[in-house]
């Protein structure tokens, strides 16, 4: 019997915030696997803002982009059915580059690592805690950012998956963790459950001022995911040998015309600061390392993190846009199928 | 007999470019000579655009801003006329921080390492190959551009007292050297006499265009005095992994309005790219360095200068507009004295 897979396509390239119309959703068999490449169910697939980069017929990125008519390219945690790589056993469970459809036939490269079962931890933290998430929050904090105990680590988009895990692990290094969110609500979250010394609501407090009291020492790191006036407003604070740390750019990532450029990247002259690019899968090799360094803080109570979960493949499309409106925290995904086996 | 000296001092801030009544001219009595202090003729002045800077009532620079009724500070080549720091001898000839006068009584961290004759160089080079030039074209392009061989080093202001030095150091580390400057025969210079590889005159050629045929291979390395549009541009071009290395901001430093931040620097996420800022005092340690490697390339034919020089201290206002009118080449300078004794 030919197993059959529901997918949604990219029908066409959206301008701005993607609508309904730039989908098609479709059903087809699923082909037969061959050497060097294997059939995985897909149970989780995280909603991340770079999908909605490839979505751009953009050159230069560090992918390609998403063609139109394939399906919707993202990271999931998947299930392997049945595999022709050797390694890879049928049952076990991986971190894949997969994308928003029922099964997947993989090569070796889309496979990220396999799922290790913590103990309390359920299968479905793996899409965000051991995969994009957590792994773009330690690379870029800890390799790109570098925080010295005692100094000042702000992070922007900070209730957000990413956000929400570099407060804590800049916690766990001994530095002072501000956040800025958009909300009063996710604000107060920050500091009284996630243990935030101080956030920003950008939303109604002026965010220089704001800045200014939760960073009476100025900022030391940056990590920032939405670029902007927040990244601009940020970069008026920066002390001497500032680090900052792009992750992203939630601000220019939906628009229809062009977002200014930070003015006050002049600063980073007389401050002698840095602001680096970096791409999480520059990485791979070194994702065990960031994979136990986050398991340990997990178990050690250290890490704390939160899923807004959907279920439903369909329902795909308009989870993903709750990650432009601010109504979300910590991890949005899509929950296919529970693994089976386990 | 009390020696006199001729000052040229800061009467207000200038709000856009200098105008001339910003300036006070007096002479005053030469203040004795205090222990662990000494008594210099100032010989030539450094014509920078961070004097520009020093100018603002900018917190948070590198360093205090001239304080209005003060003297104009500049880096000088300066000959010791009376010390009373130990090592410090008259008639030695020095580096110095110092200012728009005859003369100044300077405290042993003003004198910023010994002018040592090179043949064939006259003194007066010392003011830019081994002063504040040549060591911010060293330090910058070799400690944060960080150029390899075969790779495309791009600098703006090139045909400037560091651009011009930068993109011969370029060569010299084996990597191709493209200038962007305003003017077609500043842009042949650097072509004919200097062997940059290429340059575009920002003037009358489309920058964007230019770029792409004069650095088929993209930009590794960025060296930036500029800002504005034209970093914005180059940011466009850069390569995976691509420095960029900022040295000033001129297109900010005279503007009444605020300059667009650079939008491109979205480009430094998928390039993994990384603009750094730097001061060339942080090297003092390491001047030697630079100044060894700098004779060097001098005597081997290796790094060619130009001077573009002024007698009278009168003259310095004029002098300087020139730095923002793109009529000059290389080093602006004024010339006050002859070394004594040499």
């Amino acid at each position: 019997m030919t197993l059959r897979s529901a997918r949604i396509l990219l029908a066409k390239r959206p301008v701005g915030l993607p609508t309904e119309d730039i989908y098609a959703f479709d059903e087809v068999d699923v082909p037969s696997v061959g050497e060097g490449r294997a059939l995985v169910r897909n149970l989780y697939l995280a909603l991340d803002p770079a999908i909605r980069g490839w979505m751009n017929e953009s050159k230069g990125s560090y992918m390609p982009p998403i063609g139109v008519g394939e399906p919707v390219r993202s990271g999931n945690v998947s299930q392997v059915v049945e595999s022709r790589i050797p390694g890879i056993e049928p049952g076990q469970i991986y971190q894949t580059l997969a994308a928003w459809e029922q099964f997947s036939v993989l090569d070796a490269r889309s496979f990220h690592g396999r799922v290790e079962t913590e103990p309390g931890v359920p299968v479905r933290s793996a899409v965000h805690l051991f995969g994009g998430s957590g792994l773009t929050a330690y690379f870029g904090l800890f390799d790109v950012g570098r925080p010295k105990a005692g100094e000042t680590v702000v992070v922007s988009a900070a209730s957000g998956s990413v956000g929400s895990l570099v407060g804590q692990m800049a916690k766990n290094a001994g530095a002072r963790a501000v956040g800025i969110t958009g909300g009063k609500d996710k604000a107060r979250w920050l500091v009284d459950e996630l243990g935030f010394d101080a956030a920003i609501d950008h939303r109604s407090e002026d965010l220089r001022v704001a800045l200014k009291a939760a960073c009476p020492k100025g900022v030391d790191v940056y990590f920032d995911s939405v670029g902007g006036e927040i990244l601009d407003t940020v970069l008026g604070r920066i002390n001497v040998g500032a680090r900052v740390a792009l992750c992203g750019a939630i601000a220019s990532i939906n628009a229809t015309a062009p977002v200014p450029g930070p003015r006050n990247y002049v600063h980073l002259i007389a401050k002698r600061g840095c602001m680096q690019g970096f791409v999480t899968i520059d990485y791979m090799q070194r994702y065990p390392e960031a994979r136990s360094a986050i398991a340990t803080w997990v178990r050690e109570g250290k890490l704390r993190y939160h899923e807004d979960v959907t279920k439903g493949l369909s329902n795909a499309p308009r989870s993903f846009l709750r990650l432009f409106d601010g109504t979300h925290r910590g991890k949005l995904m899509i929950e296919l199928s529970e693994p089976e086996g386990m």
